[in-house]
């Protein structure tokens, strides 16, 4: 039976299960939540790339732009990732489309650890960022990178 | 003539133009521009979302992750978003679809206006949430609600 977003919500108020924002994500529509986590991962590329495009020497290091940058990918990387990959939501929908390979529902544990990973991983970019020192900043961007590829050579359609 | 990103970013590097991450954002393509802004948006919305439904009631009032969210919202508005709208993005671009409106390429001031009163609203809704008073939240978050409703009604699609 499809329940509107609401209408689950409330079920889920009512059974006394919605008492966080991940229990809120949980009751989204699968088109709903690929849409959800392609944005999350698309906004953190998004402040990943100058900061990689400035490590390659693409363009000019800012150091001010690295800090702000690094400080937001750890924020958005807090958001409930894993809530966005409900039960159903492994093939595309309708137009959107999804490249989650099917381990993410059969190896639910290792996928909460690269999760994890993740966020650890640019915690530290955004500690070392904001010291500015650009040597210390690429080291760390390469171990992003590292947390990166490992997740979606795991998880993700190529 | 259609350049890969990286040779049009390092073009303008070359022209000493791409000293920022705003720059580095204008060299996108019109899918990639596009699928950026929804991005943005869409996670500004999945923050929003929670903090909606405990002010309407439809989940428990939690003044911690009302505090993160702001703050989340706050930082994510601050991304070059404007950027995110180069000039022959106003259309689909294949199968990434956009709803933006002509009026955001002719009335560029307006727009950007409306970009800084989000930014505004956002940055009151994150210091408010920060003292965790549930009515101060809620009178912010109807602020936050007229500018967004401001700006969809006039540069975008409903």
């Amino acid at each position: 039976m499809k329940l509107p977003h609401e209408l689950k919500l409330a079920a889920c108020v009512a059974l006394g299960l919605a008492t966080s924002a991940v229990a809120y994500a949980q009751s989204m529509k699968p088109e709903d939540a690929i849409t959800a986590r392609r944005a999350v991962m698309r906004v953190i590329a998004l402040n990943f790339e100058p900061i990689g495009a400035m490590i390659k020497g693409d363009i000019p290091f800012d150091a001010a732009v690295a800090k702000t940058n690094a400080a937001r990918m750890a924020s958005v990387s807090q958001m409930p990732l894993q809530a966005y990959f409900p039960e159903g939501s492994d093939s595309n929908a309708g137009e959107v489309k999804t490249r989650a390979l099917p381990e993410i529902w059969l190896a639910t544990e290792e996928f909460a650890e690269q999760m994890e990973a993740m966020r650890h991983a640019l915690e530290k970019l955004a500690e070392v960022a904001q010291g500015g020192d650009q040597g210390a900043i690429k080291a760390q961007v390469g171990e992003v990178g590292k947390v990166c590829k490992s997740c979606h050579d795991d998880f993700r359609n190529s």
